[in-house]
Order: structure tokens, then sequence, then C-alpha cells
């Protein structure tokens, strides 16, 4: 556990996706999936495993622990949300989408497997994600009615009013210079929708009251803007190497971006001032909450 | 309700294909998903509600009304089903995978929208019913725990070790001459696992026995396999216009047969054989089975 006011970050981050990549290992192991054919175990496990920050299911063992709840509790969610992130990350990639060939330092899902298979993939890992949340509802701390209200959370920030619906929006968008407005809806729809149901489902899952689940929406919303003005930041002064894709992608696709709307020095400000405000809501939560402070702080000041 | 002995089928499932396009109409209303964009609402509602048999439906709605338990009950997995089932005709039929250009009398869905928004509905159909299935646990007559269970069952159906296991293994397969094993193993994957947790999850909501639930996915289990026999049959003998997609697509795909491996008079054969076991499993509910034994013997004498 972390001390109440210290928070090593990168070592928290080491630690949770050391421990988030043992149980998704597991959940995408022959033991776990007897019945599956090997071959798109491999194709899950290719993208599931291969890297990233683990960010969406740090922050569900974050929201978790700030009360009390351990990893027995949360870690079948925390898993869930990485596996959405990373089927929304192949399906993506895809050549009728936005046809990426590079994906965390790798080539993405459909080079190595085909399309047909890549397809499939997502389809299997976004399944998976379900039915590795109703094993939250056997914890013995955890209410079956808790265990519906996640699932049924998840499911709505993963869809067509959620994660779904965001990328609807970002490609119908492409060419088009969007109002600030449009463009913060396609944001808040596909990448912040998961963020806030990270956040949620952790709180959630650890019974807390409505007023502190309302705080860390609060939260989550403001992370989950800060984060998406830091990747319109990095897409333009960022590294290839360290980005594990190339630089630039925006541009290419034609996609509206905050450096685009407002510039690079102003983008800056508007993360900072998001970052300000998820520190706001945390509040209520006093010291306990050093370390959802040191991960939205961390949103702005990371490379990749 | 159906009397106990005398059962019309055909007035039995145009009735619940009524019920379930309602509700199906219901779940993708611009009320029910108020959160999303309306051009992937209208992609999906295209499939959705563009005809089908609703047979995964009604198998849902008959199991759950054998032990008397109602549409409020059942109706929202029924539901799920189908938009399981819809999701993946969706997928599959997409350039990548069997690039088919007609479905149920009508251009595919990529044909219509693109392969983007395709895609995208199919995945949206798909996180949808989990939404949709953590209704059922609502109901005051079923608890949250049976919710939990039906929907890691039909996680389990529909995911790598289901459906989509079983479509990696159909592509696999495509070109090569299977043996009889390898075929029935392909099926009882793609097809067959959404046959059995239908009625399944139908007698699971309606808090059954085991036995019961054993003797049902017997049932489930003939009824599969007769299903595909019969469709192997309809490629070859159907008429296109009855079954609203192209005959003789197997073996432009390649794709290994029950007619191909045993001739058309032997699979005719094996389909009544299947018929008479799915009859048989359902002895133990003597007269109250009349409406499952009109439905497994309706799937051999379908025209589509």
């Amino acid at each position: 556990m972390m001390g109440p006011t210290a928070v090593n970050l990168r070592s928290y981050m080491q630690s949770a996706a050391g421990r988030v990549e043992q149980a998704l290992d597991h959940y995408t192991s022959p033991a776990y999936l007897s019945g599956a054919p090997s071959q798109i175990r491999e194709a899950m496990r290719y993208s599931l495993l291969g890297g990233g920050k683990r960010l969406r299911p740090a922050l569900v063992l974050a929201a978790a622990s700030l009360f009390s709840a351990d990893d027995t509790i949360a870690m079948p969610a925390a898993c869930a949300m990485e596996m959405i992130h990373t089927y929304s990350l192949i399906h993506d990639d895809l050549p009728a989408m936005d046809d990426d060939d590079l994906r965390r330092g790798r080539p993405t899902n459909h080079k190595v497997f085909g399309e047909a298979t890549a397809i499939l993939a997502g389809d299997g890992l976004l399944t998976l994600a379900f039915q590795v949340l109703t094993e939250c509802g056997s914890h013995p701390s955890v209410g079956w009615h808790q265990m519906a209200r996640v699932i049924g959370e998840v499911a709505q920030a993963a869809g067509v009013e959620g994660m779904v619906g965001g990328q609807v929006l970002d490609l119908a968008a492409e060419g088009c210079t969007l109002p600030a407005k449009a463009m913060q809806e396609i944001h808040r729809l596909k990448t912040g929708a998961i963020f806030r149901a990270s956040l949620r489902v952790g709180a959630i899952l650890a019974g807390v009251d409505e007023p502190s689940i309302t705080a860390l929406t609060r939260y989550a919303d403001a992370f989950g803007l800060a984060f998406q003005i830091q990747d319109d930041v990095l897409d333009v002064v960022g590294s290839t190497e360290i980005l594990g894709k190339p630089v630039g992608s925006d541009e290419r696709h034609a996609k509206s971006t905050y450096v685009q709307l407002y510039g690079l020095d102003q983008a800056r400000r508007l993360a900072r001032r998001e970052v300000d405000a998820a520190l706001g809501a945390l509040e209520m939560f006093g010291e306990r909450a050093e370390l959802l402070r040191a991960l939205v702080r961390y949103v702005v000041e990371r490379e990749r």
C-alpha cells in the first residue's frame, strides 16, 4: 500500500502493471480459455500483452484502493477495462478505420494475423471482458447487485453511447475542421467514457456512497480531457521512438486536435487547467487521494 | 399461451417475432440510446430490424415459458441473443471475412453503410447485448445471482470458446475438405453454442433445477446440429428468393458441408436423427414441452 502523502508513482504504476499483466495472462491462458482455438488466443494475447501503460486498470485499482478495496475485489474489472481498451485499438487500427501499421512499437494486429483474425480477436476480447466482469460478483464483499451495476456502466461506456459512438463521430469528422465543442464531444465519448467508467467501477466495487462516486466522476472527466489534450500535444512534439507509433498521425488523418485549434502553448495551459479541476474534485478525500493526484499530474507530464 | 398439446407453431413464431421486434425497436430507440449518434443507431437497426426468423429469441422465450416464466422475465435475454446473432452476421459478411453482398434479401450492412460503420455497428450490438442482459436482474422474480450466471454463460457462448472461436476455425478450414469430426466441432462452436445458451438462459431465468437445465442442453445440442445440417441442405436445394441470400455459397466459399460429406439423402437422415434425439431429451417435461417439440420439427421442415 501507498503511504498517505508520499507517492512514488513510477513504482506504483510498475507494480500495478505487473499485477494486471499477470491477471491478463491468466484470463487468456489455455487453462482459463480451454475451449478456444489457440490461434485466436494468440492473436488476442499479442495485443493484450504487448505493452501499454495499463492506465485504465491502474485507475480502477487506484479508485478501489482509495476506499480500501484490494486487488482481489477490483482486478477482474481492471482487466476487463484493459481488454476493452485493447479491442478498441485493434479495431481502430484496421484498414477500414484508421489503417495504422504500428502500435506500441510493433506491427498492428491485422498486419501480423490478417484482417479477419484481427476483427475476431477484437470481438473475442470485448466478449471476454464481460465474462471476466461476472467474476467480480463472486467476491464475498461484492454484492451481485453491485456487479450488475458495474456491467451496465461498462457496457454503456464502451458502446454506442460511449467509446463506439465516439469512434463513429471521429471517423465522420475526418477532413473537417471541428468547432471546439464538437471535438470535445468526440473525446468525451471516445476516450473519456472509459476513463470515467474505470474510476466509477473501482468505487462501486468498493461499495462507497454516491457523493464519493460523483466526486470521482468529476475527477475522471477532467482526467480524460487532460489525457486527450496531452495526446494531441505528444502527436506534435513527441518522439516516434518513445510513443511507439508515428508522430503526426493526427495531421495525416486530418483530425481536429487541441493543438490545431488553440496552438501548442494554449493547449498545454488547457491541460493544466483540467489537472487543477481534477485535483479540486479530490478535496473531500484528503490525504488518502495522493495516488489519484499523482496519476493526473502524470498524465500531462508523460512522454508517451 | 399455448394449449398443452396442440401447438400452432406458425402463429407462435409470428407472435414471438412481433413481441421481440417491438422490444428490439425499443432497445435501439433514441429514447433508450439517447447518447448515441444517430448514424450508428441506424446502421444497427438496419440489420437488427431487417427481418430474420427470430429463432434464438423464440428459443429463449419458449424455454422460459416451459417453466411458466413470461416475457417480462425473458425478453431482455431474448433480445440480447438476437443482438449477438445479428452482430455476428454483420462481421461475418465483411469483405475480410465471407465478403457477402446479400443477407435476408437485402444488401449487407457494409454495402449500405461502409466497412468502418459496419464493424462499429457489430461492436455496438455486441456491447448493447450485455447492457440489456443486466436488465434481467431487475425483475423481482430473478435474482442478481441468476443474472450473473446468464451473463457469464452468454459471454462464454459468444466468445472465443464459442461463436467467435467457431468462426476462426471456419475461416481456417476454407478450401480444405474436413473430416466429419472437425466439421462438427466448427458447428458446435459457431452456431451450436448460441442455441445452447438461448435455451439454458431461458431456463436459468425461470429458476429451474439443474436436471431440467441439463435436459434442455441435450435438446439444444441436437437442435443446433439439426439446424446446421438443414442449413447445408438448403444451400444446395433451396431457392435464393426464399433464403434471401444466394444458394451455393458454401461451395463458392469452399466450405465443408454435411451434404458434401454424406450426400443429400444421408444428410437429411442425419438431421431427422438429431430431431429424434432432441425430442427424446424433452420426455421428462411431458405435454408441457409441445412448443419445443414443434420448434425442432420446424427446423428440418423450414425452407429458409
